[in-house]
């Protein structure tokens, strides 16, 4: 089951569940892979930065793929992006054995232009191969480099097996709106548009023609909902629950402290047994514990599954 | 009228009006000026990142600051950041005499150590006069530079010109417990905290700490309503109110184009003649105007200010 | 007198002298022209980087053009890069009335996709007129801005106006290299290429195809003779002077302190009266100052020049 | 075998040579290891950036660790810099076991303020254990994070096991001198102080107060020559060899391409069958080759041992 460019839905950001040791947590992981297979999602995407795939050695990181990769009904995407490009290659062949739907490479912070960043993605194709789908991470404020929609086009248009964009430019309304453009005048393949930077606006994204969400937010199950209800065209319901949410959600995506209050609700929630980080890690303090729960409560009186949380 | 640490409520960051020619639109500043004041603010800070104060010719700087502070019956701050220190003093020395409350100095983006921020506020201030209040902006999302609370700690303490700090760090809830913590252990003394960053999270920045916002969100009415019902611990109606707006502010609070969709809100509000913006500024498409459109006649169900928009 | 594309030999970055107490030495500036103009320079840039431009009042920047302007017999480009183009256009209208050869725009530092570059140029050349012409400056270790060959031919062809690069990219001997294969293919139009990058590769640029140096290291007298052998083929004898000067100019280019060097060379050598920068300036300690004169007493064996500074 | 502050002379960062089709090669790594040794190195350095560590797989940087290790008989620091403390862990216990003298940490580039870098400087400590002997790479450079002295000073305090600091902040003359004089007055526990940035200002370092250098440049001979010189007080006969290296050295010394001329020149001196780099790695035109060739030749007429090469 490989990835290809009708890729839609929401493809969940796992989190990486350690015990309070900082060891991997296997059994959460397994009750966390079902948490999201029950909220209805389209696909995983494993080993991300909000999986804390940097701090892991690569033989956990095989595990983390075999396990989840086993256990999922559903394609998982595994992000191989890597400071060089044997490790890439080995990560992503790996994967690939194991059963991955296909991987996702973000670049590395040192490009510039853009013949930096075509060349590189040429690079990282002739390194994993070409027969292994790949979805190109587009997240300038983290990773620091910016793609035009002319890199991308040019990407997708070099390598067939770029099926998929995860689109986390900020502000990135108007590049989707361009990307579906190019596709719909044939200067650029079909890929799959899913939509990250937190979700914090999918509300409009799936308005400007994304197939979906590929972020981590701790309640997938509401991304699904949100998403069946763009597709279905009920706008205003859609608006409706995504405004409930959006101070959580708000919330959630903040820089360095925003995995801490994911795997704090993940933890509420019950679906990891443990909120640890490995470190270096941002912690949430208890002013922001209290703050987190009165936005659950909050919630809670719109959408009952905060209740539980 | 100066300036000191008691600063607290609503300090508009101001916009400047053009013409459709890019020529700066006076009229529509005086109409700007009123509707803050009618929106119940407590200052107004002209010449700013916002103001596209790096845009306009020195004469017409003085000429904006001139207008603003004659009509303004609040304190006026004048952002006089620039490229070198001849520059700053002057400005300074212009909007002293002018009237201003105090001035708004932004650290240059190359500053990287905590002895080269220190080292450059002392260099400012002696610039500009230490009998001149200023506030430290701390924009690292914009500014590049980040400073520690103990970096802010220390200009605070170098000088008692020192009144005032624009938080807009991100994360920065436990930067504003921090430093108001330093402060009741006398460690640093007392300044006034008003919150910018587009006010994402105003609605627990006040629960920290902070003595209200210095933002520029296109409902001033908005912030000042929100700031009073916190301060006389009103909790739920404030995010109640906050939450209704979260929505159209985090539209607004996108980098490049934030302030094509605030001078477009203002503009429909009667508050600007014309949303134009001298170059280079960012644009608004015809589906992001829709976008807002849509946001505003969702929100005045909530809030009926939005209808006049 | 206006700048074309055969623009070659040595264009002196010029600094701009101060009296100890900060403000400009206008007698010190007429005597620097000179020392200039001995040198057998073929032009003269003012109010770049190394002229402290930044720390300059607009009234001030216009005072240095307009003498440096009337005493030099040679063509002069004023540097005009500004935080806006209000600023741009203002100061390039002013210097060309004053008699200005032409202008230098360099980009700002928040400048990323190759788009955005092109944009800005563009946006540039309609702020100062199409009948400006202009140098481009290309140094990313200051500048933050990175260039590719392809971005620098599409500014060139895009403005006729665009008849200059000063290039100091590094590493940059291949990009000479490849800027003058594209002429030679009839795909960029013939531009003038000056190398700044403090001379530091100067030895090798000139046979890369470039036509001459727009640096300002203390010896300009050096950078004439040197681009005089070179251009008449005494490859060895040209490595010989650019050899014995490397010690001293590789000690002058270094970020921050470079110019606290030049200024002091300048002053020994009898160009300025005083080594003074603005402030935020760097400074060259005791020990700094002894190296750099055991430097020249080193390089006074073999270039006789160095003696009298 | 244990690193500690006393270390001086020339520690070689050494190169990492490749098979022609990117696989490790063994052989030329053990004619490399004595090449260096016959230099007259005082300690080697390897898997550091200039060694294409990011580029290798775990086993292979285990497999470089072992047999450099194995066959030095002198002190070797292993590069332990990783994106995550996990793996930086793992490959320190690695190295320590097969007989390292200590490794090297390098900041990660996302460090800004001076407590995040002291922060960091402790959990990785934690990480390695307090018994492993480190060195602070400071290389602003490329790193892209500033320690001001200050943290240096504060990093060397709180850590026993810092025992040196690989200096190659530019410019950096002042800090070593300042480092230096914190010593004496007792502020700072003593450390070795050994310098890089491809040893561009090795003529003063040393006489401002280093112990010697930690760098690649491809005559390591050299650079043993002059620290010994230094050490001896004959400055004269110092500066003589460095002015007559400078112009290859100067060459070497570029980003990107500064690994391949290194390479270039290794191979011409026999120490490696191939000037291979793992991709992605900058590659020298034939015009760059003839280049270095001309500096060799050059060089050649002071130092004979440039012949050769």
């Amino acid at each position: 089951m490989l990835l290809d460019h009708t890729a839609k839905g929401v493809f969940a950001i796992a989190a990486t569940p350690f015990h309070p040791d900082g060891s991997l947590d296997l059994v959460s992981l397994e009750r966390l892979t079902d948490f999201y297979l029950a909220a209805g999602v389209s696909g995983l995407t494993i080993l991300g930065i909000m999986g804390e795939a940097h701090k892991l050695e690569p033989e956990e990181s095989i595990a983390v793929a075999r396990q989840v990769i086993a256990r999922a009904t559903v394609p998982v995407i595994v992000g191989v992006s890597a400071p060089g490009l044997a490790a890439m290659r080995s990560l992503a062949k790996s994967a690939m054995e194991l059963g991955a739907a296909g991987v996702m490479i973000a670049p590395p912070s040192t490009l510039r232009t853009d013949d930096q960043i075509v060349t590189y993605y040429s690079q990282a194709v002739e390194a994993i191969g070409t027969d292994v789908p790949f979805a190109i991470q587009d997240y300038p404020l983290i990773l620091n480099v910016v793609m035009s929609t002319n890199v991308i086009r040019t990407i997708v248009n070099n390598h067939s097996s770029c099926v998929m964009l995860k689109h986390e430019d900020w502000p990135g309304l108007e590049k989707i709106s361009t990307l579906r453009a190019l596709q719909k005048k044939g200067e650029m393949r079909d890929i799959s548009i899913l939509c990250g930077n937190g979700g914090l606006f999918l509300d409009f994204e799936g308005e400007r023609g994304a197939d979906g969400a590929m972020t981590g937010y701790a309640f997938p199950d509401m991304l699904t909902d949100l998403v069946r209800l763009q597709q279905s065209g009920e706008r205003d319901l859609a608006h409706d629950l995504f405004g409930a949410h959006l101070p959580l959600l708000r919330y959630e995506q903040q820089q360095n402290i925003g995995l801490a209050v994911r795997k704090y609700v993940l933890q509420k929630r019950g679906a990891i047994a443990h909120d640890t980080q490995r470190k270096p890690g941002g912690a949430l303090s208890g002013a922001g514990k209290a703050e987190v729960d009165y936005l659950l409560a909050r919630l809670a009186k719109y959408d009952p599954r905060a209740r539980r949380a």
